[in-house]
């Protein structure tokens, strides 16, 4: 038995595994990764399919732990290749990743599966066991060939008092270990922290005080696939008497899933459509809305910018209920700074316990080791640091270090008489989408775009007689994003114009214009470089 | 008196206050702020001195509070435009911007000064405070003229057990408010953080232990002007017997000013030069060097990326012994993920506290309203979020809020019979250093880059008859970080000849180049928006 990571294992998103087992595969999760500041102009980021490429017929299945984008956002992106892969998961993740296929217009095959289930996709005997996370209807998924088994446990936690009662099934997590797990493949995102996750049921009084204080407009903002964050400001709102609305295209799309399936229990006559709450008084009126990241677009980002038809002002309160992701905290004290600035009272994670984790954290990890005693340990779901820091949650279990196995995306991992081991890698890279392209942006456009980002360009044009290669007309110069004025241009023309000359004395006859570009650039660059700057250079010599 | 503070009201950084009265100028700290990725390819961010380009002369003095880049980086930018003005700060403040100042080739005037000092500018009669911080020699400023008084804390903290035993002095802060503080501008930087902000000397112990079961290299980064911090890994140095090798230009530089001054006491025989490290075992060996905040080119980055004579590997132990500097976070994550995944072990302030703040907590804060009971408060130091939260601190200790001024950049504040208000603003903007061009990079510019990063340009080119307007080459288009192909642009480039011919057609006789750049504009405007993209269009026409 073969297994493949993806994606995920050295950062957090575009989780991805294969299981390749006589001649047929098995796909867990297939997500996305949001991209950095480096990454520029990029949407997305796929994992690499071309592992998949030449053996679309040989996937058994693709099995998805939970809905959140980093697990389900690539499905799109799969199918468009194959688009009858049977998609396997729990009847609410299934409702989430076919509302985003239907974006895409593809129409999958789906098999739903609860927890306790049992399925075989080819030779793959597959189990799943409820997990608690941030989003309703988790799964792990224990897999086994005649090769051997292993437990894959999507994202958790082990909240033991979850707001729906639906806990991390430790028990069938012992009768798996009993029964023997050769390798847990398990969520490394926490296994720095120490301890234990904070109950999800901690934050319901919190929120319920910042209600029961609150004299005017109160505005939430949390993740729109975060069903019992939402349900705590529905109970809240109910309490206090107000009524709530949602804002925001995919808090109100997933909402509305939620409660027609039964995930969300909407007390009566508290939900409100954002429409009509100027018919309310301040003081009844809840909005709970998306932008808890700071992502300009997205409902708070505009009501902060004051670009919504929502305001929020004196005396009103803005909750963000949700974490902060690394590497958002620009974007996100911005909108906080700019709410205050408009007057509102900010409640967030860092003066107030209006969030906790989906993760277990090392000391939920160490219950898990215990209790299925694995043969074999692949951490995933992390950046190196999580990994490493998992793995060492691992040893120290008991675990021997020679059975914890410390792969990375693309790593070639196999399962033989019961000892995994890394065999090898295949290529991986980070396939980006942007607008609508996908796989089209390189490493090189993207190195384009940070040097244009940083340094601007400078086009120059001339025009050549085809006979001759004698300046007609130009050169021309345009910059853009350079930081010095058009006059500082105007004054190497004249050292263009004679660069050029002298280029085409020397070579009496010759029409080259690529050498010409190349005068042409130089004579650019070493002006510009006195400048202490390096920005792109674009030449352009047209015959005529 | 009417005091404007220039930077830092808003921001963490480019702080500087000017205080004004009768005609005459006191400037209090002049620092730069660093960029965030939404301003691409500026090195670093000025205060706008434009309030004082007329008024040089009337300038009495520039105090510096203490030696940090965020109240001491812009000095050299505004002796530019005056260089005799005096400079008044500690011993170690004008060590360090004379160190900066002679890089800019700027011999200043200078004035030091110590606590307990006082010394009148013009009508300003100063006395200078000690206070505590991150960086040793930090001074208050007491500032009285005959219209009222002020006190201007500049960086602080109250650590009551400092290692150099230097505490801020809260008794002449008590005289002060004796005497009486008309206007109370205090420090907001951790006015959001509750209790009391952690003592240095706690960051010994967990050193020391580190150093204790390392057996091979370490490596130690941080802040090259915090003298305390490298005093610490010097003392730990030579209990466990082993040599400091100080690695990265401004870390050298900084420690060799402090050393001289006394400041840095460095125990005999612990010192070594970098390039004879390879003459020790691993195990006797200290890197002390910079890039603790992720810096690509610094230090530390380089090690990650081995790109630096220094390697580490396995059983090597790197400690960032620094802050995070909110927004760094991906920077500084992607050098311990590099790190970790070459063996190294990495010790940083989310796993050990090897870090403590330089600047007061809200307890703290505390006891100085209490202590000064100050007729106004004004918060600097800070975002919009600091600054409210530290004028809450202050209504809490009873300033009435009509007397907490919550000014920003650019307000006009004036203290008249003992009442601080905002009584206007001067224009204010970010006047960004790139290269070697200051304040020439608009906020243009900066629109410019942010669409070349994310969309990439297209520069169509096409030469056209001077007489008739007729086609004679190209067009030629050449596109840089766009995510698609050329042969995408291939097929525009009929459609643009056919453009162009039925524009001249339809102006017969007329030749306006603009016009038939916006003609091509569009047609490939239009071809692109079709894939959904908005790159910069750049059209050139010229006529031969």
């Amino acid at each position: 038995m073969r297994i493949i990571p993806l994606g995920g294992l050295g950062d957090v998103g575009r989780n991805m595994a294969v299981v390749d087992f006589d001649g047929r595969l098995l796909v867990i999760d297939c997500g996305v990764l949001f991209p950095e500041e480096s990454q520029p102009g990029v949407d997305l980021i796929l994992p690499d399919f071309d592992y998949l490429k030449d053996r679309l017929d040989d996937i058994a299945a693709i099995v998805l732990t939970h809905g959140h984008e980093d697990h389900i956002g690539a499905v799109p992106y799969l199918l468009r290749l194959k688009p009858d892969i049977p998609l396997v998961g729990s009847q609410l993740t299934l409702a989430f990743v076919e509302a985003k296929l239907k974006e895409h217009r593809i129409t999958p095959h789906t098999l739903a599966v609860k927890e306790g289930d049992t399925e075989s996709f080819g030779p793959f005997d597959c189990e799943f066991v409820a997990v608690n996370h941030s989003i309703p209807d988790a799964l792990a998924v224990y897999v086994s060939t005649e090769a051997g088994s292993l437990l894959h446990t999507g994202d958790f936690k082990m909240d033991q008092l979850p707001l729906d009662g639906r806990i991390t099934d430790l028990r069938a997590f012992a009768r798996l270990g009993e029964k023997g797990v050769d390798l847990f493949m398990t969520d490394s995102t926490n296994a720095e922290v120490p301890g234990f996750t904070t109950s999800e049921r901690e934050i319901g009084p919190v929120i319920d005080g910042i209600f029961g204080r609150a004299t005017q407009k109160i505005v939430v903002a949390s993740f729109s696939s975060h069903v019992h964050r939402v349900q705590q400001v529905l109970d809240a709102a109910a309490k206090h008497d107000r009524r709530v609305a949602f804002v925001g295209r995919s808090m109100v799309r997933n909402m509305k899933i939620a409660q027609e399936m039964g995930y969300l229990n909407v007390p009566p006559n508290v939900l409100i459509d954002a429409k009509r709450i100027g018919d309310l008084p301040d003081d009844r009126v809840v909005l709970m809305c998306t932008g808890s990241q700071g992502e300009h677009m997205a409902a708070l980002g505009r009501i902060a910018n004051r670009d919504h038809q929502i305001s929020v002002g004196e005396g009103d309160v803005v909750i963000l209920a949700s974490s902060l992701i690394p590497g958002n905290e620009n974007a996100v004290f911005r909108v906080v700074n700019s709410l205050m600035a408009l007057g509102a009272e900010v409640v967030h994670q860092g003066n107030a316990r209006v969030h906790v984790s989906g993760h277990a954290s090392a000391g939920e990890l160490l219950y898990c080791y215990n209790i299925i005693r694995p043969k074999n340990v692949m951490p995933i779901h992390g950046e190196v640091r999580h990994l490493i820091a998992n793995g060492k949650v691992a040893e120290s279990s008991g675990v021997p270090s020679e059975n914890v196995v410390l792969a990375h995306d693309g790593s070639v991992v196999d399962l033989r008489d019961g000892v995994a081991k890394v065999v090898g890698e295949i290529p991986n890279g980070y396939v980006y989408v942007d607008g609508s392209s996908v796989g089209e942006v390189s490493e090189t456009d993207l190195k384009d775009r940070r040097i244009l980002s940083d340094e601007g360009f400078i086009s120059v044009f001339a025009v050549v007689n085809s006979e001759t290669g004698m300046l007609i007309a130009g050169p021309e110069i345009h910059a853009r994003g350079v930081a010095e004025d058009d006059a500082v241009f105007e004054k190497v023309k004249p050292e263009i114009v004679k660069a050029l000359e002298k280029a085409v004395a020397e070579h009496t006859g010759r029409k080259d214009t690529y050498q010409l570009q190349q005068v042409m650039r130089r004579v650019v660059g070493r002006h510009v470089s006195r400048l202490r700057r390096r920005p792109m250079i674009i030449p352009v010599v047209v015959e005529a």
